[in-house]
């Protein structure tokens, strides 16, 4: 049974492979974290484009059967691309948000949050728009960092969650456009209050996969593999903050990705 | 003519390489950025200790002189370890700080801020005080990706510059203690008001570096050359902030420092 490939600019991605394993615990799964390149929400377009076609292309060639974008920027400018470039099944991070906000709204009232590139491309606005819905989009560069901080339920938390979200229109529904923010999602539903529904991509993107691949009968649960372009050890240190890493960790060295074959 | 090293977690320690530059321009420089294992400042004290033995040991290798700590956070933790360990002259930047700080200030009564890491290990607060200074510190773990998302001189800036320094006492300096911070300037000034100075090492370090060494004298400016353990793109990209980066950029995967011989 080959493996599914995930992969995120850094840790974030984690909250995405756990929803993925708890829909399929029998499968084997590789991660790769680019923390050599992390964060990915600054950079321009074209730079985590190419990043996003290495990665997918070094996956492929790993042996994955499928491929999960699991970082809402890279799926905001690399994902239709990544379709085009090659054969296998590829899932992003927005569309299951789309559809998870949809499921939740009554009023039709929908917020998003993300990093600068996600929120700069539209990716969500646009989906959201196409569906009827009427968006607010808010960028929130910082909120990575209270994560990777373990700041998550600090006042610095709340004080930039009230600055970026104090000046909502009335909503029902926020998406967390990034794979960490349901780090935050304690501290954001005290800050937002209960007449918010916070709203992910992780299970419906895992439900997603599921309905096309199903879980194959395993002996066993399977196999992690985690790859990082940075330190393993930095990577072990910072994933503590996302519920910490099982499986092997191997360092990947950027230059081998960009030497492996690319499979189109 | 041998090189002078530099090292810092990521792009923070360019603020000091450009001083040493402005002392000693005739002088060729190495500098490592350690951006696959950024950010330093959360991490555990014996983690950072490892990374700047291995650092110090390739710089060592590669021809440097003398070694310029440019981090706060391996000054605070690991100075005295590289001092005992390797021949050359090394240097850290909170020695500076210090003295900077004891020029500027009237009152005695002396700020500091860096990062967790820096502030926890009292480096700063234990020296001002032997030196009969009265010392506030305080963690801003937030405003390292201030400067690196461009947000120096954003509305998130200053409201999380007021949270964290509205509760000082009064003093007349503050040290800004992590090499990120120089950028942060403008704003905190805005902040503080004009009768707190704000004093950092870089240039009191570069000219107890020069003190040392002087410049010699070379036909035309020095050759830098900037080894990178994370991404070269994505690190100038960063680098941007700080004013960009000259001189070659060499990729050195973590696994190359690790294997390094460590010269003791």
């Amino acid at each position: 049974m080959k493996a599914i490939g995930v992969f995120d600019s850094g840790v974030g991605g984690l909250t995405v492979l756990k929803a993925l394993r708890r829909a399929m615990p029998g499968r084997d799964f590789l991660y790769l974290g680019d923390t050599a390149r992390v964060p990915y929400g600054r950079k321009p377009a074209a730079m985590v484009r190419e990043f996003a076609r290495e990665i997918t292309g070094f996956l492929a060639d790993r042996g994955a059967e499928a491929v999960v974008v699991a970082c809402n920027t890279a799926t905001a400018v690399a994902l239709p691309d990544l379709k085009r470039e090659f054969s296998l099944p590829i899932w992003g991070v927005i569309d299951p948000g789309v559809e998870a906000a949809a499921r939740a709204t009554r009023s039709g009232h929908v917020g998003v949050i993300g990093t600068k590139g996600t929120i700069r491309s539209e990716a969500y606005q646009k989906r959201l728009e196409a569906r009827g819905m009427q968006v607010w989009a808010q960028a929130c560069p910082l909120f990575v960092y209270l994560v990777e901080e373990d700041l998550a339920d600090s006042p610095e938390a709340e004080l930039l969650a009230r600055h970026y979200l104090d000046n909502r229109p009335p909503i029902d529904t926020l998406i967390l456009g990034c794979t960490h923010y349901p780090v935050l999602a304690p501290m954001l539903s005290r800050v937002l209050g209960p007449d918010i529904q916070l709203v992910e991509s992780a299970s419906v993107a895992a439900e997603s996969v599921r309905g096309m691949f199903g879980d194959e009968p395993a002996p066993g649960p399977g196999r992690i593999t985690h790859f990082v372009t940075g330190d393993p050890i930095a990577y072990e240190h910072t994933a503590a903050v996302i519920g910490g890493v099982d499986g092997e960790i191997i360092a990947l060295p950027v230059s081998e990705l960009r030497s492996a074959p690319v499979e189109k």
